[in-house]
């Protein structure tokens, strides 16, 4: 396969492609029993059936995108438009289903490096066209929408050709990585010279270097590595106004960090090209376990501990009961049925499982982190499950997109949304959003499964992410889910942050204002204006046009 | 004496006052013999002398803030506004000793909450007064210099009354703290409940916490506890277009970290009034003990050991040769001709003094921690000096600038600036900077002292400080010290940041435009116009007006 086709494959629409997984018999009976699952499976509408719009990219542009790029760089096959419409939500994946409320982009641009995605730019600056950037395509906010937003025509930008290292210095452990390498790419580059990233997301599999940066990441070892935006040491965007670079020292004090305007700025406020990025050794050793803590107060009391004598592991999940249940339900390995007689001879009521999971040079590093860690947890009664089933956690660490495909043919409404407060605030948070979700989703006699747990913590609050699975309303899936959603980001308004590490995209943006202020709104859009004076970075994305 | 007499006083010019110290016998005796002083004393002209021009703030704005904050807190006469004319820097102090080339306010304004923060601001832009936020008065890059920057008058906003505690939330582990209050205060205020704030810049005994933010500062102790803008959960500020508040989490993805846009804007986005800050248990062990590293490479080998096996003391601070040949000389502790043959016997050519200080909650931490630090050096060759040394640096950790009159009194030219890059750059920068300040100090037969040390690390690079000792060119002080400055940030620019701590103010300005580049420029200039439309707060400072 050549590259050109490569390319245009990658990031195609594939609901059920190679990354979809199917569901255990046992997962099936399970949920048919608690949720109550339809019995006649509900498929996607096959592309090729779907009716994709023409494209509206005028005759003029489209020559000149073809003479900057080259016209193999420039697709407007209805293929590969369709394999731009959007991200992953579960809106999104609803959607392609039947091919309804598709936006599409009237082209699909592959520049392959900062200079021309520079010319891009230009080009669609002088002819009124909005450009979308776009990496691995993974957003679950509407982030890689393709909005016109009022403009003559829309264009996904896809970065996939800006995948090359530009340089690694070993002895400052800086890494210049242009913005379209995925992240299991970076991974294997790296690991050539020895080191990693660290940067762990369920969207690892797809993912790319620019999207973890356009919209502060958080990974799965991020309690470890940190998380995305503290890793990077500089970023080189692309701007309608010109070339904008940030970065010279690990710290500054030259007036504001604009690193940190650019690191989540979605698209806006121009077009990552390259992040220079902080990596680490590849560990040479690693421990992932288990434990089982006795109810959801006694758990964040454990991963309080952990983050306030600054002794987290890199990885650290607590799950609430919900969760621990339907992961103890699911996980064949996990012996399910033993493992709950045991908890319960231990006087163990509401078992919440804590993963914890570290990654070290050595041994001895290991072993005393990890005692460290023990230290820590003296306080709160812990029952160990043992290493088998924090690996087991690892080994499917990434499997929960791949599912999702599997319970939609099912008719199940699955989706997650997250946020972050003070340590002081989870537990309230915790309900306020739970309540919303459970009274929003009820469509027939069972209730939905809400799921949630606690993945990044830090010294002075955490993060709580949320799972749902919920018999879908067949007739306005949409609409159960957007209800479901907009009383759960009510309810996190005034308790936290709206997106602890989604991003805010097109779904999140009625929430932005009241966490930033008139005053950060403003402040946003007056940037926004310097960067880019007509507005076709991304229309409809953070802010409102 | 009554609140608001020590107000007035507390910010007042004392070149000789309380806070400066003598020079030891000793320490005269070595200066003279390695850059000659002058025998004849240099003494300031005594402030009762100077003459400040009248106040031009007219009549009808005078009256409203009187309305507005009491007649007691809009001070006009002389003593209260040279009190807030300039900083700290060497040329502050030079200027003030004759009183050439002041900048004094027009007014002091002296506020007690943040409402009124915000009303003073209304009647500001009213009336097109620049307004200057003033904090301990610390700045030594002209950040609190009162600039009318063409708008009819210019008053210190003195936020010395914004002093209060105004929440503590133990379980997450958020202080809220009100801008004007001093470090020292708020150590003694977390103290009483267990907690420490853990920010130790040599500023320590006079800056504020808004000062802290308002600059980016980073503390002696920041290799444990992190800069300034690692503690900020949030912030609170007032500006013309009205109160923004920031930080809702201790991480997000929704935008762009727009607090970290408002930390480290000088005053020039607004005034900060109120600083969420994260705070930690006071520590009850501490160690610190020194070490001898034989050459700069080693040394900054340790450095680098220690951060990148992120084993790092809370406090690491690597001097150069130069550096440690006048710390043995100045410190009568530390026994220096006998030092000197011990290390002379042990071979070691070119000592590099290594202070690494702990702070712990138990033995056992402290001890682990020690244990890895040791660990990490264990490629390094040093000679353990041991406690006595280590403790005479934390004794001795603010007394710099007290000595600095004492020093301008003998007619020496006593500076400081500093920098940060990556381990990489870290040598080519320090060697640059040190020949252009040698080249520019120069004036008699005897070589000025140019000293550095690395007092920050990071996994990827570290801060350089420099501190220079040279005869002062009695008849062109400030044309000496400006011509070596401005050598060094030629030096600086393209090599690292032209501030890790200090910041901007008027002194660093012209060499940011290079550092984020002309989309920095604007997008700072936007921002500004969003906030401050009509460039009342605090001009000059940062960008051009």
């Amino acid at each position: 396969m050549n590259g050109e086709i490569e390319h245009t494959l990658r990031g195609s629409w594939t609901p059920s492609g190679a990354a979809s997984a199917p569901l255990s018999p046992a997962a099936l009976r399970w949920l048919r029993h608690r949720i109550g699952l339809t019995e006649t499976t509900t498929p996607a509408v096959p592309s090729s059936l779907l009716d994709v719009p023409g494209s509206s990219l005028a005759d003029t542009p489209r020559a000149e995108l073809e003479a900057l790029l080259g016209e193999r760089h420039v697709l407007v096959d209805a293929a590969a438009r369709l394999g731009r419409a959007g991200g992953m939500s579960y809106s999104d994946l609803v959607r392609r289903r039947d091919g309804a409320e598709l936006a599409v982009p009237d082209a699909v641009l592959l520049p392959s490096d900062p200079e021309l995605v520079q010319g891009v730019l230009e080009i669609c600056a002088r002819h009124d066209i909005a450009v979308v950037p776009f990496g691995g395509g993974t957003s679950v906010v509407g982030g890689v929408d393709a909005l016109r937003g009022g403009k003559n025509a829309v264009v996904a930008l896809d970065l996939v050709r800006l995948d090359r290292l530009i340089s690694l210095d070993p002895d400052s452990r800086i890494a210049v990585l242009q913005a379209g390498m995925r992240a299991t790419e970076a991974e294997s580059l790296l690991a050539a010279h020895g080191f990693t990233l660290g940067h762990f997301p369920q969207s690892f599999e797809r993912a790319t270097i620019g999207g973890f940066a356009a919209t502060r990441s958080a990974g799965q070892a991020s309690s470890g590595y940190g998380r995305f935006e503290d890793m990077v040491e500089g970023v080189r965007l692309a701007t309608p106004a010109g070339e904008w670079k940030l970065g010279v020292a690990p710290a500054s004090a030259a007036g504001p960090d604009l690193r940190q305007l650019a690191i989540g700025s979605e698209g806006i406020l121009g077009v990552i090209t390259e992040v220079a990025v902080r990596v680490r050794p590849a560990p040479r050793r690693s421990r992932y376990e288990a434990f089982v803590v006795d109810g959801w107060q006694a758990g964040t009391d454990a991963v309080r501990a952990l983050a306030q004598e600054r002794v987290l592991a890199d990885v650290t999940r607590l799950s609430d009961p919900a969760e621990t249940e339907v992961q103890l339900a699911l996980s064949g390995q996990l012996k399910a049925r033993a493992l709950g007689n045991l908890l319960r001879a231990k006087g163990v009521r509401n078992p919440c499982l804590l993963v914890l999971g570290w990654d070290a040079g050595t041994r001895t590093e290991l072993k005393q982190r990890r005692a460290a860690a023990v230290r820590a947890l003296r306080d709160v009664r812990t029952v160990r499950l043992g290493r088998a089933a924090g690996e087991s956690w690892k080994s499917h660490r990434f499997s929960g997109p791949r599912q999702r495909d599997a319970l939609l043919d099912r008719g199940v409404c699955v989706e997650t949304l997250e946020t972050a407060t003070s340590w002081s605030g989870l537990s309230e948070l915790r309900s306020a959003v739970r309540t919303a979700l459970v009274r929003n989703l009820q469509t027939g006699s069972k209730p939905p499964i809400v799921m949630c747990h606690v993945s990044h913590a830090y010294e002075t609050g955490a993060s709580l992410y949320f799972t749902v699975l919920a018999p879908r309303d067949s007739e306005h899936a949409l609409a159960q889910w957007q209800r479901a959603k907009e009383a759960a980001c009510d309810a996190i308004a005034g308790r936290g942050t709206i997106s602890h590490h989604h991003a805010v995209g097109v779904d999140h943006r009625p929430w932005l204002g009241a966490e930033i202020g008139d005053i950060g709104t403003a402040v946003l859009t007056a940037a926004k204006r310097a960067v880019d004076p007509t507005g076709i970075l991304n229309p409809g994305k953070l802010l409102r046009d």
